[in-house]
């Protein structure tokens, strides 16, 4: 394998949940937004936005939706928005008349917002610093959309908390690559179970072994119940993204 | 501003459409697929996969689809699939019953397929490669979808092309920050066009002095244009999710 720093920094990625009590300094947010900013967008369009949270009333609510106490102490929350009100009003005021932004347009904000994400993600992790997605925001879209005004055309979503590191849990394992990657074709197995024992392995001496939150699971355990799962807000996100003012297509 | 080799790495990214005529070796190749595999992934369901094409009709075929043809001569070409066939087959081996995956999960395996793109692409260019992500692959999924074998729950979301670069385009300028990062509820402005004055200059001058594809162009006349387009297919990408088994919610 060729490796160089910054690959060994990408692959000691963990989720950092908790933080010191240490803000971060605007030099490194700049650098961290200066990122965000280069970062590929979707047909040069830039359909993507953040909301940087300081309002510990609007931490708190974002915390509520997402169901994590730790969230509301993060020393920086952010949430990235597919943002297609800017190009709608520009558009408007050059005289174009449109209906509505199409799924298109929602999918390329909606790109460039998760590219955006992660690319940060990295600087950050390259600081010494350490944080963690929030998918949960997700959980209740009317909420964050009302509590952060965020206007047609609009919708959150992920979210982003950051800072300096006051955790270390151990390194999550991982689906061996063969299952991830295939040539040419998508490759299918008879049996998954089969394929996936020693990972399956890995992951009960995981759950089992870590400081926090310690249980007895393991991955396909997991996937059961996660495919199981069904979350009325959450399964519906269409309906939220409509309610926004995109049209589906349907 | 902080700044460190890394993210001045990622603060130079250029889109890199052309390459040597030089393959990437196997060691290089393992390091950025196992920057892949350790990303963050949503909830650990690692909703996401990668088809690596090395059949040069199966490049060609996908570049037809994304109408560039400069993707059929790119050393690799990866297209990134969101993944939720192996996880219903594991819950259907373990004995669960599940009518369909929903959009959450649709969604969760997006988000993991656009951040492992970005942290792989990361990875590419600190090695001294570049790339551009192919978001056109969504022209035509139907084809894709064929060409690849995909099978139901699976839906190839965003392409790639990579390799040593023979190809050195200027950076492209980007909105202000102040635009993309507001603080606590979504900023608005009465005037964009006022607000943008000085970027649509800017993009002005990059398409009027670039040397490839040069042109008479501004940022917000790409806007017009982009939003007043009708794609058919990538309109209705959602009617193609729901023909991989995806119950939208709706």
């Amino acid at each position: 394998m060729k490796n160089n720093e910054q690959i060994k920094n990408q692959l000691k990625h963990r989720s950092i949940r908790f933080f010191k009590d240490r803000p971060i300094e605007e030099e490194v947010l700049e650098s961290i937004f200066a990122v965000g900013q280069r970062t590929a967008t979707s047909v040069g369009m830039q359909g993507a936005s953040i909301i940087r949270l300081t309002d510990q009333d609007l931490k708190d609510k974002v915390m509520t939706v997402a169901k994590q106490p730790y969230i509301a102490k993060a020393p920086e929350l952010f949430i990235f928005v597919v943002d297609l009100h800017r190009n709608m009003k520009i558009a408007e005021e050059r005289g174009s008349k449109i209906e509505a932004p199409t799924m298109n347009h929602f999918f390329q904000g909606a790109a460039d917002a998760y590219l955006m994400a992660q690319n940060m993600m990295t600087a950050i992790e390259s600081l010494g610093l350490g944080g963690t997605f929030l998918g949960n925001i997700l959980s209740d879209p009317d909420a964050v959309i009302e509590s952060l005004d965020l206007p047609r055309y609009t919708f959150p979503i992920l979210g982003m908390i950051l800072g300096y590191p006051d955790d270390d849990p151990q390194i999550k394992p991982r689906l061996p690559m063969e299952l991830r990657v295939s040539n040419n074709t998508y490759q299918t197995y008879d049996n998954y179970l089969d394929e996936i024992a020693d990972y399956e392995e890995q992951s009960i001496l995981y759950y089992d072994s870590r400081e926090k939150n310690k249980r007895s699971d393991s991955f396909s355990q997991q996937v059961c119940q996660h495919m199981e799962t069904r979350s009325v807000n959450r399964d519906e996100i269409l309906k939220f993204i409509e309610k926004q003012g995109f049209d589906l297509g349907l």
